[in-house]
């Protein structure tokens, strides 16, 4: 475990949103953190004819799932609304990403695995989401 | 108009998401601008008991607004549903984050600019989201 | 005056490097802006054999002013040789990336508009650190 | 090895900058990385008296480290001349909010720990810098 998930287990009593669960936010931050990356590194290479959506979605994510990482790194600051619609944002824009991302998969190997890296990020945020749809019980 | 809005305008053909309004995103630029500068110095300024959520979400609305704004700033990039999910999360931050400073504004005056600045930038995105609904009639 | 300088001009008093020129910091602040908008766009549309380097420059200038920008935002976190070291970096940057954008001026007025903001930027950088240095007599 | 790394390696023959180590410059960006990280939470959990200081040179240290993970991920914009006095702007903001952390360290396990993801960061980069000077032998 790593120094910063370290931090953010000390500070889980300090966490006003309810039903979001620790373990899976430590996922969650992982996934935007190799997202981010991957993105950073895959509309760097992007050149030549057709790549210029690529390229820029890939800048988009990379900013998106940084903001994404950094929210959930405030425990503080945590405001429910706000978590969900960023989350819904993260996993939107990862998810179309990845299909632009996934149409050159075999021009460059970078792209196929920066489209590995959003779904991985997608489907993070999406379990964070429905983690706490569930815990409001449908009265 | 400055040198981006320039850049812009000679981009507008590049333009894939239709029913963006030109002038309409300029604005909402600015405004995400302007948020990011008023939320950077608002949550550096807050100390003191009972602060931490307004510090911690204007460091939230800062790092949100500044991607948005790179967002509308990359024309070659954009995708309809990733925009909408974006400008929705950038509205709902900004709104919470007016809503937080509010509560100090008395106390503190760089509370009440900054709530201000998340109004207008709230504002600015939500204008943009009900220009593109508009362009989809209801068939 | 926008927000953001109002909310310097108060917190002048709680700026604790001495030696930095507040009215100077504003033009510094507003031309790192300029330039990370400018250089988000050019980034954005650079395409097409060659333009590799001057895409991934501007991307760094990018993200290297809106650092330098927020850090001039945070009075009370002025460190001295923190602050040197990072006006060293952004001029440089600057100066590098309207060198390899002036290359293309003639095809792409998106690089001769990126080239003059990260000029000005690296000009306003330079003249806070004169101002610096200039502030500490050589005894 | 993550996927970044892997597409780092792929693009190896691209980089322009001779004389930087691989190997070294992937140690490099996850030091940044878990200090964009640590810095992040450990200024979103600062408040009280005397604290401001350290916040916001936290704040500032996340905002660069960022910066400069970004940068060395982009091999296709690396210049010598912007890498260096990055790396010099990273590895000055790390010692200096290393200082400054470790100053609360017996109050703030947070801080403690922020201090030492921030040495380890300015010593990956300093490691950088050296290896790089190494490879211009005095002629």
């Amino acid at each position: 475990m790593n120094m910063a998930m370290q931090m953010m287990e000390s500070h889980q009593k300090d966490m006003p949103v309810q039903g979001m669960d620790m373990t899976m936010m430590q996922d969650c931050i992982e996934a935007c953190s190799a997202c981010e990356q991957a993105c950073t590194m895959c509309s760097s290479t992007m050149m030549g004819d057709g790549m210029s959506m690529c390229m820029n979605m890939c800048m988009n994510t990379a900013d998106m799932t940084n903001t994404m990482m950094r929210m959930m790194m405030r425990p503080a600051g945590m405001h429910m609304e706000s978590m969900m619609a960023a989350l819904q944002a993260t996993m939107t824009m990862c998810m179309a990403c990845a299909d632009e991302c996934m149409k050159h998969k075999d021009m460059h190997a970078d792209c196929a695995m920066c489209a590995e890296a959003c779904r991985q990020c997608a489907m993070a945020c999406q379990k964070m989401m429905d983690s706490v749809s569930g815990a409001k019980p449908m009265a």
